[in-house]
């Protein structure tokens, strides 16, 4: 026992955990996100951020706007998921930061002044929030589909007018369906991915 | 219990677990450190592409390299930590698609050719097993201290001499020693995070 998670811990969250493909029509509710969220908000990012924002896709017409910028292989299994979140990086973020980091306010603008460097700080703590939200879903007990198969600057434009926003997943969320993943692919060896120095 | 994942598993991971300033001189093991990677490897990437690389930085010689391109209020905690490990993405992840996407093994050519797009997709897919990175830390029942505050050009230069890897976080490793963390800073509130349409 090397690590402290609990083995059935371990298998909901990584092991038997798959990306669906396929889902029940079981609602996913509101709750269930929320229980989610609260969960998840915990894990950290860079001065704790916290870029990531989230757009539920509920409705048929919001559906529909979703639909029409995602990759054809993408277009069936999304129209038909019982959730789809939106998870962007809100390039803004640091309008937050004075609240949200509040032993250095000041951090919003000695480190956060320039757009191009607000970009790539939300971009990458949104994604390290995006892994905490796949990882949120499983431990809902539900599948997630997290896809990057879409026009990005079609979705930005379609979901966020304000053009300070990107997108940097779409995800399905559900219980899983039918055939609903494929024989699960390799993974890189430890010696593969590790070195030392 | 909206959550599937049980409570002791929610805190050790999520709700208990901080970011760590100070360790204590437990040290951290090559076989704790395989049973993170062999644990979180399984969480998906786009395309199954694992760009994420780890360095361990074990040696005197390895720290001194790493700690010279550290924002200074990382220095002292780094050049202390039991472990310290520095997660990069490989921009040419793609040369390993046809093994490890073993269903189109063309999406090394139709997708990923360019330069600029296998960079994109790296960085996003190297933040998400960042994320999967520091759960399994805590999965691991060890604390992380993720940072960003960096030189990444010297850091790129100094531990990768191929010039096809980024660096997107360094993680400091070890049980929690005195006066490890701050107060926790205040989370976003549901309701400022997720909207739906």
């Amino acid at each position: 026992m090397t690590l402290a998670l609990d083995t059935a811990a371990q298998d909901l969250l990584f092991r038997e955990a798959r990306t669906a493909n396929t889902f029940t029509d079981e609602p996913v509710s509101d709750e269930q996100v929320q229980a989610i969220y609260d969960l998840v908000k915990f894990a950290p990012t860079a001065f704790n951020q916290q870029p990531l924002r989230v757009i539920l896709v509920r409705s048929t017409e919001g559906r529909e706007r979703l639909v029409k910028h995602l990759a054809d292989g993408n277009k069936a299994k999304t129209a038909t998921a019982p959730l789809v979140a939106i998870l962007a990086a809100d390039n803004e973020f640091h309008e937050e930061l004075p609240r949200l980091f509040p032993h250095f306010p000041a951090a919003k603008d000695v480190f956060f002044s320039e757009r191009p460097t607000r970009e790539g700080s939300a971009a990458l703590n949104a994604a390290l929030q995006a892994g905490y939200f796949i990882i949120g879903v499983r431990a809902a007990g539900l599948a997630a589909g997290p896809m990057t198969g879409f026009d990005a600057e079609g979705l930005n434009k379609e979901f966020f007018a304000d053009g300070e926003h990107s997108v940097v997943a779409v995800v399905n969320i559900g219980k899983p369906g039918d055939e609903a993943w494929f024989p699960r692919s390799p993974r890189l060896e430890y010696d593969e991915v590790v070195t030392t120095v």
